[in-house]
């Protein structure tokens, strides 16, 4: 890609919330590891389309033939964050065919009448598949926490359970890319005024919005607690900053081709004689 | 769009396959209401792309306001034809978060239990979405006519359960777009032996194409069929040629922007007080 700046370090490892991150010391305003400005970052996002375009026909490709591989991108934020842009931006540029999107709002009666994780494994992607979930089981421990509906040991649990779930994804062969989509306090007052002042916004505008939005320290402290405990060597969490649209896409597109780089694809191998079938076909 | 060369009559109209209509005399390499060639056709697709997102966009908005307006786009096609590259570059320009993709193969045991609806009806878009089968439920009037799985009484059963089905999709608010990707005998060979012939495109092979081929004739007759039988004022089948794949997709595109349009779409009204969210949000 001449011309196209690029990132300048390996974007899984300077995003990445290990041990000793603090969401408080983390700037959403910042683009680490990437020294273009936003003209550079909207022709990075779309230099690299055809790159992920090719690795996920790969995945599709493989998983027609048995292989069990497949991406899921978990996106989770406060309101106005942009996860609808990630969906629509860059996941958008890949073949709908093989991509799965699964939004979780407010469990309905039958999905509470189950374990937490029951509506989350009806929703996981089949071999072969990009699998985005638009919010996750991580509601779990985020708003339960933030209003009290789970008491502690409920949450510990939970915690456990969900580090046990994601390990046995990734053992059956799911890269998990897990995705906190970073603004600030200040960013989401204007995003949602930007909202209340487009009327072909207003759709997008729940008053529940703002009620979530008092409880915003809350709400950090719940994320914080989150990366603490479910932050682990297979299933990671990348906090991306989110202020700059334009940097968060590039970033979880980035974080997209860097985990299915790893997938170790290629195109699988004919199971029938080509030559055979190609003599067939000049007859046919 | 200054400098687009646009279709210069409306193609619902002239690729309807009305009364009449009949297959053996329509011409897969023409492009019927379309004088730019292939390098104004695929900037015709990219410049239509925004208004096709904007139309979608409204349509999931209005389902989230109670709406129960969606679009289902069937396609079917001999091997080859291009339903993948319709998938791809005309429904991929769409927000994934909309479009529901329903891929109909040979059906399993559990559906073979059902008539042959029933997994039709479970694969259907939600309001507000835009749905997009990749074949469909005609292929139990098409491949099943064709190697004699379904007598000539059950078939006639099938073709009046199909406009029964249909007619209640439509009525309750679903626009139907039902189309058949037409290309020649002579250009499936030369798809087939180009995907023999690379073999990052040996995945999507498959040893039973050249034995459908071999039916050719026996298909483009079940087509004609389908057309005769199904092809209703609700929900008319349009026969775009496809010889050209940059013509079919714009045709294809055009088309969904005609049915999305018919929806008389709009932005849903706020159903809270919009000037005195603002005085809150100023102050949150």
């Amino acid at each position: 890609m001449a011309g196209t700046k690029e990132f300048t370090k390996q974007v899984s490892t300077i995003l990445k919330a290990g041990p000793g991150f603090s969401l408080d010391a983390a700037d959403p305003e910042s683009t680490p590891g990437y020294k273009g400005k936003k003209s550079d970052g909207v022709a990075l996002l779309a230099a690299q389309d055809g790159r992920l375009d090719v690795l996920q026909e790969m995945l599709f490709a493989e998983g027609k033939f048995g292989s069990s591989k497949r991406v899921l991108l978990i996106l989770q934020a406060m309101d106005t964050a942009g996860k609808g842009g990630i969906v629509e931006h860059v996941v958008g540029s890949m073949d709908p065919q093989g991509v799965k999107v699964a939004p979780f709002k407010a469990p309905t009666d039958e999905e509470k009448a189950h374990d937490f994780l029951w509506r989350i494994e009806r929703a996981l992607p089949a071999a072969g598949f990009v699998g985005v979930f638009d919010r996750s089981h991580y509601e779990d421990v985020l708003i339960h926490r933030v209003h009290g509906w789970a008491n502690e040991d409920e949450l510990e649990r939970r915690y456990a359970a969900i580090n046990e779930f994601e390990a046995g994804l990734a053992e059956q062969g799911t890269a998990i890319v897990k995705v906190m989509l970073n603004i600030s306090r200040d960013e989401q007052k204007t995003r949602l005024l930007a909202r209340l002042d487009d009327p072909s916004k207003h759709w997008k505008y729940s008053t529940g919005d703002l009620k979530e939005r008092a409880f915003w320290d809350s709400y950090m402290e719940a994320y914080q607690l989150v990366f603490e405990k479910t932050s682990t060597e297979v299933a990671p969490w990348y906090v991306v900053p989110a202020n700059k649209k334009w940097f968060a896409r590039i970033a979880v597109q980035e974080l997209l081709l860097e985990a299915l780089g790893k997938l170790d694809l290629s195109w699988p191998k004919a199971d029938f004689d080509v030559s055979a079938e190609r003599a067939m076909a000049v007859q046919s």
